[in-house]
């Protein structure tokens, strides 16, 4: 069974993780988000592409949910110490060393793909993670501080602002010039299903679906396209999803993501129990809909909701 | 009084720590060798101009003499836990982060004397520290192994090979086109008196000298010119300078190093007291010569050579 993940950050990971349980002897390529990549320090950051790695290969801070387990700050506190900045993005010791060996592989002309590919020999994340593109795409958020409207860099807007302004507008910047990174539109064709984790529809699968030619062989692949709402309740499971929905006009409500997605894109979709009321309204924009317990809140709770994620294609398979 | 101390690394800075205390009102330019710079992991090292500024800023491992006290070394085993090498060079938590502010810095388009003023800003060493040259300058080292000639860095060789092979030339590659930084010249033409420390005087001062200009400036400043040996009874007082003597055909003695700068160049020469039948060869070459204690077992014993130093200065000043 050839699986298809896009994925963010968190909620991807976990969701993986879960997978892999579900489903261990599948095939599974994950196209993660590098819009919310980073430069800090001279040096290239990938948060989210970093957050799967880091948690399919066993290194990631569980409480967290993102960076280094055992993680220590002393470089953090030395680039503080020569008044360096920011001070607001937590990179650890641990963390430095993969955006510092990244750097030196992107500066001798590797391309990010080929980069990812040699940082998960280390961590053998039993996944294929292929970044949605080789070329630098950046998501920017446009904000109003002190009467001012402004663009910022979603790092910014999301760990520095804590999303505390509305969001404006999201722009994935460059994504539009952007290719898909080499295997991803393949991996696609390919694919037996595609499946969306309750990852953030906006800034992580919505950006990974502006790089020009993924939506679309999402779209005619063929297969299941089956998501599963990061909205439970009328609230971001993780996160403040509903600040950067507000942006795009949908409403943080698990039917209105789905209808967001749209059946062009989307086959199945799965929400909460507490939002069971939604599978009317998604059904009637053409998209199945089941509802089942979608709190991640350890790795069986994660493969269970997997199951019902590939249950759901297979029922849309018919 | 003006001062110019052209400098490498341990013996350069336990040197000027003492000067400091001989002189403390004294204005001291250091001229800093960056022939054994170095990129690591894409990073700049400048293990000269570091070990005087973390010296003289209260930084240092006292110990060993270069990188940072309290130094932790978790980034160097991530490093090493991706394959990524080499493990020879002992990169600190602590001095990575010197090393990445100052990549960035240049990354950004600053001169290396500009980033230097920088990190100085931080641990305001109580000298004007100038790198030699704001061009990238190399030494190199023609060695045999395995009977096959071939040229290494100089850290290689002094570090990873702990010169345990024969240097048969030691090349400072970019030496002839790089250009004294700004200000280096200017400090020479304005000083009351320059000093050569301890340092190696091949791959330490001899590189200073060997970017066009210096040697000339400093022979035509006329202003005392003195200098300490770094050979004491025959040896070298820290590393394996005689065998980079050797590469360059001047015996490890205090008299055939002061005769390796000349009298065109040192107009007064300290050697150890172990040394003291070396004074007429040295003074028969034109420089005048003294013997005194020369080990720096501590700032104490740095501070009386430098006050021998400035002693003899005033002495050749007649």
């Amino acid at each position: 069974m050839r699986m298809v993940v896009l994925a963010g950050g968190i909620g991807g990971a976990r969701f993986l993780r879960g997978l892999k349980r579900a489903a261990p002897d599948a095939d599974i390529t994950v196209i993660g988000n590098t819009g919310d990549d980073i430069h800090l320090f001279g040096l290239k950051v990938c948060p989210d592409l970093d957050t799967v790695m880091y948690t399919l290969g066993g290194g990631i801070d569980e409480e967290q949910g993102w960076g280094r387990a055992d993680e220590t700050f002393t470089v953090k506190g030395e680039l503080a110490a020569y008044g360096v900045g920011p001070e607001w993005f937590g990179l650890g010791d641990r963390d430095f060393a993969t955006h510092i060996v990244r750097t030196q592989m992107l500066g001798a002309g590797y391309p990010l793909s080929a980069v990812t590919e040699a940082l998960c020999d280390r961590w053998r994340p039993g996944v294929r993670l292929l970044p949605m593109s080789d070329d630098r795409v950046e998501t920017h958020v446009a904000v109003e501080i002190g009467g001012e409207r402004r663009a910022v860099h979603f790092q910014e807007y999301w760990v520095k602002l804590r999303a505390s302004v509305d969001a404006h507008a999201v722009v994935p910047v460059g994504a539009e010039q952007a290719k898909p990174a080499p295997g991803v539109l393949e991996a696609i064709a390919e694919a037996d299903v595609v499946l969306f984790p309750p990852s953030n529809p906006v800034v992580s699968i919505g950006t990974i679906l502006a790089v020009p030619g993924i939506r679309e062989a999402v779209a005619e692949a063929g297969v299941p396209v089956v998501g599963l709402s990061p909205i439970v309740g009328n609230a971001p499971v993780r996160g403040m999803a509903d600040k950067v929905l507000a942006a795009v006009g949908v409403e943080a409500t698990a039917a209105a993501v789905a209808r967001h997605y749209g059946s062009g894109l989307l086959d199945g979709w799965l929400v909460d129990t507490v939002d069971a009321d939604a599978i009317a309204e998604v059904e009637a924009a053409g998209i199945r809909c089941r509802s089942v317990p979608l709190l991640m809140t350890d790795v069986d709770a994660a493969a269970a909701m997997a199951r019902e994620a590939l249950a759901l294609a297979e029922e849309v398979r018919g």
